[in-house]
């Protein structure tokens, strides 16, 4: 078989279907509160986790797994956790900042149709794995890479997605029965949407500004502060 | 200014905009040799470096860093380094893939018109992040973000993009400068490509097989091994 057998022409998209890739990555936003209460059709879900499951994985890896959770007793579980998690978090924050924490809504898990907690198996591919060798960490990035794809997916289906990240593992994993050996990558709150923030939540809030690209741009080599 | 003021309706895509965002996540490809020696555009490498910006950040935190490396001499030294690890990752692999392992080229970085480096600043957002509190990874994961934003955005301009993990963070940090606080995240080789495989290459050459996704998805909690 030659080499190039599986090679197939690969031209840039046309330009409407260039405009869509821009506009799920520009439009797409992290979401606690818009969720509708609308059910989440079983081949959308499918779609969602074929987009996630056709992320660049180290080594082929593929070490990710999808566990949804619609049961209302789990996610009242999760919600007590993040709850718990949350209120010391609001602590950790200066005191002018306390309130301003407070009054910001970070998850929408009960309120979202569907959870999904991704999960990375970093024994999948045995000891060594091909472009982990001196990153341990690649594996856990492709699970991200996974988590991207379903984001932006998730934004051209009109489904909003929010990524929880308020917990303390060791409260997460019993609820969910994930053994020790298993990293939880993203805790994700998935729905319809019919409205969305026009720029990030936290800077319409104004927790934090957009940065200037310019200055995050460096030429041949760091240029920033040591 | 009322709560909704700054949200904005949000409908799924048309379909031919879904196909579009579907097209670029299940074509895209880690592309370590069809690079064409095509310059790469200045509004090109924009549009690639603001999808990438608008990836989400933990608080909002947008901690990443994006070295633009095309000086061949700069080059020639990351080969270097990639060179001497790979030679290393070769001798890691149980004797009966060493050959194979050895045949698979993995990286463009000569090749490649340009070279990105994708780097994480964890002191950005002070001591203190929101959604940073109880997973420290946070910051590292929302560059991985950028890195798939990129990734994405490049395959529908008819970019080419492959990441190199293949690195001793001590031989790459000294040669581009950049400082012991800063993580690297990402090594990445891009440019023009008129040719992709249709599956993973590491399938193609029969390194590993794509995963049953059946299989990855469980329902309310974990349902695989321990």
């Amino acid at each position: 078989m030659p080499k190039t057998s599986m090679l197939a022409q690969a031209q840039p998209f046309a330009d409407a279907e260039r405009d869509a890739v821009y506009k799920a990555i520009f439009t797409r936003r992290d979401v606690r509160d818009q969720f509708l209460p609308d059910p989440f059709p079983d081949d959308v879900l499918r779609r969602l986790l074929q987009a996630a499951h056709h992320a660049p994985s180290v080594g082929f890896m593929q070490p990710w797994n999808f566990i949804i959770i619609r049961n209302q007793a789990v996610r009242d579980r999760v919600a007590d956790a993040f709850g718990q998690a949350n209120a010391e978090a609001a602590q950790m924050f200066p005191q002018e900042r306390q309130s301003k924490y407070k009054s910001l809504k970070l998850e929408g898990i009960r309120k979202a149709p569907l959870n999904l907690c991704v999960t990375c198996d970093r024994d999948r591919g045995g000891n060594v794995v091909l472009g982990r060798t001196h990153n341990s960490s690649m594996d856990l990035y492709s699970t991200v890479c996974a988590v991207q794809n379903l984001w932006l997916a998730a934004r051209a289906e009109g489904i909003g997605m929010g990524w929880v990240s308020i917990f303390r593992d060791a409260d997460l994993k019993p609820i969910l029965g994930i053994p020790d050996r298993i990293e939880i990558v993203a805790y994700l709150c998935l729905g319809y949407v019919d409205q969305l923030y026009e720029q990030p939540e936290l800077e319409v809030k104004g927790w934090n500004k957009r940065l200037c690209l310019d200055e995050l741009i460096f030429e041949e080599g760091w240029q920033g502060g040591l």
